[in-house]
């Protein structure tokens, strides 16, 4: 059984004091380009610049005191670190994040910024799963999930909840899909509040695993992804691939020049940073208007965090 | 006499429909790294980007019958020409901005996207005024002037109207000074709601022209100015330098290298686009905490127009 409407108004309420109920911004000028109504969810906004918090929170929040004292740990060199990283630290618990020795210097700051330690391993998939179960068998620290684990897509779905706490009358949301977290707690809320909502998702042609698995009905591999939008590089998971196959209508593959382009035009005109990821769900809009056309549409801009030394335009 | 509370307040209801009342923004991180409790007015979300808007539309709105079917005209390639565009489109008449030809296409294809006519001169002062000239002397159009004008200094203040109509404790308030038409409009509507409010002003080193007026007692030419922020790069005028030399407690004058660090600054850490302009009332705050330090401190952001692909980061 799928987490339930009172259930994800729980968790929304429990989450409510740590992190911001971000705006919804409009644009007509957006409007009018895309033939739909548009509504923006800017978690660019959210603690350490992506929902990424949400879920990390919720997580932690429901650990026992048992494993609160144990700390906790996560591989990631992305916006989940940086999540876990501040939810321990509001909750006063320790955190050790396991990243690449590759990963840039301003994201291993950040996480060391919210207090958290890093263990630095090789870039490598083995090596990253060795050096987190090392860790795990020394310390018995509790691992949490960036997007495939029941609590953190719970978590997620606070960010839907509260875009249709505010327009209660959405027809569509769409939110950017990676590893699938993000997708499937927006689902969950958008469908628990009105089942008639059309839930869709953006993913760059790049790394297109979710798009594929929908089609062909199971999680297909996510092999050498290529995307500027390094969030959506994840592969998708066995706990959210069952809700995303359930409710989500289409996934829309976009190009890269199309999240370029859609993320200059977010930029230059609603005047917001918002990271590739974000954009791939603009994008799809702005590719696939048939869906889209006359209905109020909510949009999940997942996340605001980019290396400004690293622009594409 | 300067323009009184009553006055102030009728402008701004008259200016309402038309315009939007601008989000304020605060930040925890920058009230840790500033020492003050800083109020952020979102003037880069201000229609057509920029506060620029109230001035022009304020101009426009108290022309009479007559002079609006003469259409009117500016010499700019900067925001005021866009949002003198925009207000003659909103009130349905003729607008005709002089843009010297070096203008960037993307200013160039804003304005004439709002509707108004473009007249290219050469990139010479002397040019842009005989063309000009000859073009009011043809049409009879009404001449607009981007910052010392009564009407546009009133229209200006409206901005800090809304913020501090939502944060009436206000202690300091700060806006950035170019021509002077923003800070004499700030500074109007500061004191007329507070007199104890101290207003202040933050200015490129390299385009210091109202440091030295204020510090001299007399309009010091503005000869050759050199900095990013090109907003500000024109001469304060006889209408507001009254405004400023009676208000203004203090210009703070900050360094091209300060600009870019504090327009990164807020790009990263709040997630808003703004423009070098609005940046540099950011770095004279965080230069010069002295003046702010434990105070609510209002800050203009006073638009965000960036050309994407000049980006000094």
């Amino acid at each position: 059984m799928f987490t339930s409407y009172l259930e994800i108004r729980a968790i929304q309420k429990k989450l409510e004091p740590f992190i911001h109920n971000t705006p919804i911004l409009t644009s007509s000028t957006f409007n009018s380009i895309s033939g739909c109504d548009a509504y923006f969810k800017c978690e660019n906004f959210q603690r350490m610049g992506a929902f990424k918090m949400r879920g990390a929170l919720n997580a932690i929040l429901n650990l026992s005191g048992n494993d609160r004292r144990k700390g906790v740990t996560t591989h990631s060199s992305g916006n989940f670190a940086q999540a876990v990283a501040l939810s321990s630290k509001i909750m006063g618990i320790s955190a050790t994040v396991i990243m690449p020795s590759s990963a840039p210097s301003v994201k291993k700051n950040a996480v060391r910024g919210y207090g958290a330690n890093i263990i630095e391993c090789e870039p490598t998939l083995a090596s990253r799963e060795k050096t987190t179960e090392e860790f795990i068998r020394k310390t018995g620290a509790i691992l949490l999930h960036p997007s495939d684990q029941k609590d953190v897509i719970d978590g997620n779905s606070s960010a839907a909840l509260e875009l249709l706490d505010s327009i209660p009358d959405l027809e569509a949301i769409i939110a950017p899909v990676g590893g699938g977290g993000l997708l499937a707690g927006t689902a969950l809320a958008a469908k628990a509040v009105n089942p008639a909502v059309q839930v869709f998702a953006g993913e760059p042609l790049g790394a297109d695993d979710a798009y594929r698995s929908l089609k062909l009905g199971s999680i297909q591999p996510c092999i050498n992804p290529q995307t500027m939008a390094d969030g959506l590089k994840t592969q998708l998971g066995k706990h959210n691939f069952p809700i995303i196959q359930k409710y989500v209508t289409e996934i829309i593959r976009v190009e890269e020049v199309e999240i370029i382009n859609a993320m200059k035009w977010i930029w230059e005109r609603m005047k917001i940073i918002i990271e590739p990821s974000s954009a791939v769900a603009v994008a799809a809009i702005l590719k696939e208007q048939k869906w889209f056309k006359g209905k109020k549409t909510g949009i999940i801009l997942s996340g605001g965090n980019v290396e400004m030394d690293k622009l594409p335009f």
